[in-house]
């Protein structure tokens, strides 16, 4: 038998990493990927998908995906970059524009692990005392280093802030790379995001998904920025990156204002779940502008496991966040199982 | 407002690439693209999609898919990774090994694109006077350029023969690199293909895909290997790359008997083909162990239009085969359809 040297083979930047893992922890109440606790309505798949012709490739520009996000977003076709969700998305980004990749933390973990999968140098720079940009020292790693990315998810994950607009502007004027500004939280928030500002400024990306607002099976997520932008990131895109299911699904969930009622029932219960969790004692939940609340909790691990015991699964932050869980806004008796849960383990 | 220059911001290896572009051209009978002419069974797709609860990440390991994958190509779970397709494989087999990259031509045009869109060399070696892999020539440049990664297409698009399996077990056998053996065609052929040999070479991966058996719309390919290199690959991989439609409907569709009769019906057809094109005047087909036939014409862009003009879309290879079009076998009736067509262009 032959022997080979996989050490020698394999690009060294990739031999130090560890694949994500997610483990799959049985429980009653799923509250730990911020997802919606409301699915799209399965008659309607059923019919979309029966009409599917599987043999036949997927449209390779999801033109009628890519039309239908941009009526929703209020931009042109042009100024839409489709994704197989928007991991992938950020690893176009870096395959196209390269590193160093600049991101605050804590946050969404696929900057940094996308970016050390493709060789590029990561930057992560603190959070202020107010989970707000430190600018100062944001504006001056950006100075030394010209990230050629600057990731900023706001409303932030996990803390579920907004960052101020006034220093995301700050960052997006003074610096000469890519600024992301990642929405993914953003129809959870009462800010209007920043959208409006696309056509002032050619080196802002804004990244939207559907994966937060019922539909994370399909994989869907878009790139929005100036038509320039969106030309140079569709070369490294693979042709059929978006499946003719999640076309097709997608384009019809974003027609339909049934996400909308769902994406307002969210927030409603997330504002109720702040309020209850305030009044718990030991538990200090942060205002949120997303479908999650973080909270601080004396014991986060004793916390997570009595809230398991109970059914009730949600996120313990131990890596980015000591001291914080985070709870996924679920449907309103799911937020009641987790709060009477939740008020039982802080006795 | 303010100015970039994406000039300097681009990747330099991104900078002069050109989008993959797929025009779609009206047609009665489409025979361009190495689709099967069979879809998957509708209502089948119906309950399998209705069931499916979209508000739920998909299964990032696709344990259930890969279980079927591996029960269908006879090895455990853990010799198999699971893509978005298999242009998603190549895009992490290139993350994960680098280049050189290495491949006869004309192949698969996916190897050089996706080599390029990450910055890698691409090294492509011309086929024999038979379409066979140039075994000298291939070894020399083996030796010299010393390729992170060769890739095999057998059967070959768009040539449609295998080649042989002595050169390609001498160059597994001599590179110290990976050699992926892509078998995207091999259901159609009456060779045995290079899954037997896996246990005995640890640098041989084979790539097997859904695309061209019923199922291009789902975007399902599987990498075959030593569990040592899953594991390294699997560290580039994003972690939700095969979502839930096609999770669930490639599984089924894998333990289903109909794909396989749907495969002996194209191989039949195909060999009806083969025969009623040779005996046209003009035309020469070449023999073919996948789910297409290449063929010589005298005029092949007059050939192509005037099948075109009867609703007949075949690919022209212009680019990779000067003087040949290729023919992907259809239904009974549209390859009845296309023979006619073709027939009448020929006097």
């Amino acid at each position: 038998m032959k022997k080979i040297d996989l050490g020698k083979l394999v690009r060294p930047s990739v031999c130090g990493l560890r694949a994500y893992s997610a483990k799959e922890i049985p429980c009653k109440v799923k509250l730990d990927a911020n997802e919606s606790p409301y699915a799209y309505d399965s008659r309607k798949i059923a019919k979309l998908a029966a009409a599917i012709r599987t043999n036949r490739y997927p449209d390779p520009e999801s033109r009628e995906l890519r039309k239908a996000a941009g009526k929703r977003f209020g931009v042109s076709s042009e100024n839409i970059l489709q994704g197989n969700g928007s991991d992938e998305l950020i690893y176009y980004l870096i395959a196209a524009f390269s590193g160093p990749v600049l991101f605050p933390v804590p946050t969404f973990s696929m900057y940094g692990i996308i970016s050390r999968a493709l060789g590029e140098t990561d930057i992560a720079v603190p959070l202020d005392g107010e989970f707000d940009i430190d600018l100062e020292r944001t504006l001056r790693v950006v100075k030394k280093e010209k990230p050629k990315l600057i990731f900023l998810s706001s409303p932030n994950n996990p803390t579920g802030n907004c960052f101020s607009s006034e220093r995301i502007l700050k960052i997006i004027e003074t610096s000469k790379g890519i600024i992301v500004v990642d929405e993914a939280y953003q129809p959870f928030s009462s800010e209007k995001g920043f959208l409006p500002l696309l056509k002032d400024y050619p080196n802002l990306v804004i990244m939207r998904t559907l994966s937060k607002i019922g539909l994370a099976a399909l994989r869907v997520g878009f790139l929005i920025a100036d038509p320039q932008i969106i030309r140079e990131v569709n070369k490294v895109r693979l042709p059929f990156n978006v499946n003719s299911f999640s076309q097709a699904i997608a384009t019809a969930a974003l027609k339909d204002r049934g996400l909308d009622s769902a994406i307002r029932n969210i927030v409603s219960e997330r504002n109720r779940l702040f309020l209850a969790m305030a009044k718990i004692d030991g538990i200090k939940p942060y205002p949120s502008e997303a479908n999650f609340v973080l909270f601080e909790v004396k014991d986060p691990v004793a916390t997570y496991n009595a809230l398991l015991k109970k059914g009730v699964l949600v996120r313990n932050l131990a890596d980015s966040m000591k001291g914080c869980l985070r709870v996924t806004v679920g449907t309103p008796e799911e937020n009641t199982v987790f709060l009477k849960a939740l008020k039982e383990c802080a006795i």
